[in-house]
């Protein structure tokens, strides 16, 4: 059909009945599709069901250091699982501590610590009213829900296909209240971009003003391929220890979307200096953290072959699921010019781009036809999309008929609105 | 024997010598006993061991609302779980919320809100430079940690066989810069002591001057009962709801001495207005807890019946254990007027008090032969017992064996140190 922009005004109009009739026989359906979030599916979860049907006779009680796991000790967790988030995320085994189920409380309670703590010996982040973090946009609303909560005013920088643009936030971090940024380093969300090595080196170069900088290194997605080979992502611990750089960044990983998405383990991997703070802390904040989940964890996982292979299991379910959407952007969009979307090696999502101004008028209608899309303007800090462009797409949890029905409705959304907007037409859908 | 302050100096130096050889001889054993924690012991933790056992057949994956326990969501947590901890904690199921593994973590957690967000509306604790704590002793060391942690200067309240001195609360509440106290109010940690319906009455009718005053309600032991009948604690949510005072308490609990030590489940319960503050904090926190284990939890506990059955399993295995230990104080100490210390009806600990001056070197006498004792001043803020009088013993983890000559090496080492006090010894022991 070719692009919108070069149609006549009586080719938009079919184009735009068209797709008002096809919307509403959707509507008529009453559909209820949750595309929100990033939820594992039921045939996902079902891969791990081994973790329940683990019994004392087969587990043991004993971790391979001899701890009673149902007893209380151990604060940093099983030895092996933290050997086993070492080879995960690249660091030391000594630098990891294996905590509870869920690496969001990590990274919330360590910038909590920033805040009321500050950190390499310098003054709680509480205390500068300036404070500010880099939110790289668009990103992932749960990070920016901590940041705001903090009161850490966020300054976005865009995404490249390279990461986040590395000239910006080298700019930004001369200014010593910029404190740090949230980064999703591997099949970012939403974008499912991984950072490049030049990337990961100028960040580890980063020379920031403030000494107290730190980078939350979120590595959600860092054994999630969807093919083989996946995207590579150098060793942020190796690459910042050539610089002494190490301090800057304290990495998050878990296993939610490994095994269970509520009850996997997660760990925090950070430099010696910053394993220490930490580790004061939770020397405070708790005893220790469930070690029979963790020793269940390790029964069935003793090493990243053993992560791998589970791994492939779950994007052999996924991979049709993000094919079945991007096929249908494909057929419908291809050449249209009215929208842009990424084709991620891995991850849990697909970042869907409409014209400016249109991304709440498609998600309006998507709701309407009975398709629940992420927060239109939620992958940018204070939901505020200053495009209001941007459409997350989660194919994880619907099934697949579902999802072909989710992306006919989106593309007819798309279609629809981008056609009323050609054609100046104000209230494109009721 | 008699008092030992009407015994003769040869007397005196007949016990000295018999103590000093009795403790040489516990020394060359060369043994190591560890009363410092309490902590559940093995054959406590096996009664949990259902919870090992539970396969996807017997347990399957839905909460009774039809959630997948195993995928995100339900961040209050599963409403079988609530409603029984409602019943435990007296509270109603709306107002309580099933979070992960460590009760303690919740406290910690509740205080950072505190400090960083402040409560019902007043201006964050951190901002209060003179910012304060009652702390009731003897009391649990890692409240008083958390306290620390936070630079709550703690202020010293006595305990009483009725719980706090509430003359002496209700005097400093008229400070509006002390913003709350902890409590353990039944059995409490170390003394055992319930509070008395009085004192629970005079909490709830307490009007702090800081509108703001929050108390840490820690229902550790709340149904610790060694003997039946146990104790009885008045219900604070019912007494403070009389006097419109229930935002002035957050009651915790957790199944940490009721299933696994490092692997139950912990409980939040607050008034409306702060568990609406809580959730509003923890909504960016964490996406949800450990359902899984909270469905294993409540497959085989439905209900406080339920609980209190396995609570009298473990009364079994600690009775005696404690017993064991007043049986030698009682015989060797009886009328000797050197120690005093408590009888509980149940709980993990027995309040052990020496003459002032003291503690630390029964303490360290225990050490020398292989007993390691609680830290010594550790029942006090900042490890600081301005008495060093009080010494806790926690006789739930070693063996009767192994409890019986902890015994006879603290009565040693507490008649020994007696004996060269009044003979005016200064190096009593080595």
């Amino acid at each position: 059909m070719g692009a919108f922009c070069d149609l006549t005004k009586e080719e938009l109009m079919r184009v735009y009945e068209t797709e008002k009739n096809r919307l509403e026989q959707f509507r008529l359906q009453e559909l209820s599709i949750n595309m929100a979030r990033g939820r594992p599916c039921a045939e996902q979860l079902d891969l791990s069901d081994d973790l329940l049907d683990l019994n004392r006779d087969r587990l043991g009680i004993y971790s391979e250091d001899g701890m009673d796991c149902r007893n209380y000790g151990g604060l940093l967790g099983l030895s092996e699982v933290r050997r086993l988030f070492g080879e995960i995320m690249d660091f030391p085994a000594q630098n990891v501590i294996a905590c509870g189920s869920s690496s969001l409380q990590l990274m919330f309670d360590y910038i909590a610590q920033c805040m009321t703590h500050g950190t390499g010996g310098f003054r709680p982040w509480y205390l500068n009213d300036n404070r500010k973090f880099i939110a790289i946009v668009p990103g992932y609303d749960r990070h920016f829900a901590i940041a705001e909560y903090f009161g850490l005013r966020m300054i976005n920088v865009p995404m490249t296909a390279a990461g986040p643009d590395m000239d910006a936030v080298e700019e930004l971090v001369k200014d010593p209240d910029v404190k740090g940024m949230f980064c999703v380093p591997k099949y970012s969300n939403p974008d499912g971009i991984t950072y490049s090595d030049e990337t990961v080196e100028r960040l580890a170069r980063l020379a920031p003003a403030a000494e107290d900088f730190r980078v939350i290194w979120d590595e959600a997605y860092i054994v999630h391929d969807l093919y083989e080979p996946g995207d590579v992502l150098k060793s942020i611990y190796a690459e910042a220890k050539k610089y002494g750089h190490q301090d800057h960044f304290v990495a998050f990983a878990s296993t939610s979307k490994i095994t269970f998405a509520g009850a996997g383990l997660a760990a925090i991997a950070a430099s010696d200096r910053n394993f220490r703070e930490i580790e004061a802390r939770m020397t405070r904040q708790i005893i220790s953290f469930d070690k029979v989940n963790q020793l269940r964890h390790a029964y069935l996982y003793k090493n990243l072959d053993d992560i791998k292979r589970q791994m492939r299991r779950h994007a052999a379910i996924l991979r049709p699921k993000f094919e079945a959407v991007r096929d249908i952007l494909h057929e419908e969009l291809d050449g249209t010019d009215i929208a842009d979307w990424t084709d991620p090696n891995g991850g849990y999502f697909i970042s869907f781009s409409v014209k400016t101004g249109s991304a709440r008028q498609v998600g309006r209608i998507c709701k309407d036809c009975g398709l629940i899309l992420t927060g239109v303007g939620a992958t940018y800090p204070y939901g505020n999309d200053p495009f209001d462009a941007n459409i997350r797409i989660a194919p994880s949890c619907p099934t697949a008929e579902e999802l072909k029905t989710a992306a006919r409705i989106l593309c007819a959304a798309t279609r629809l609105s981008a056609a009323a907007k050609l054609l100046g037409v104000t209230e494109a859908w009721k």
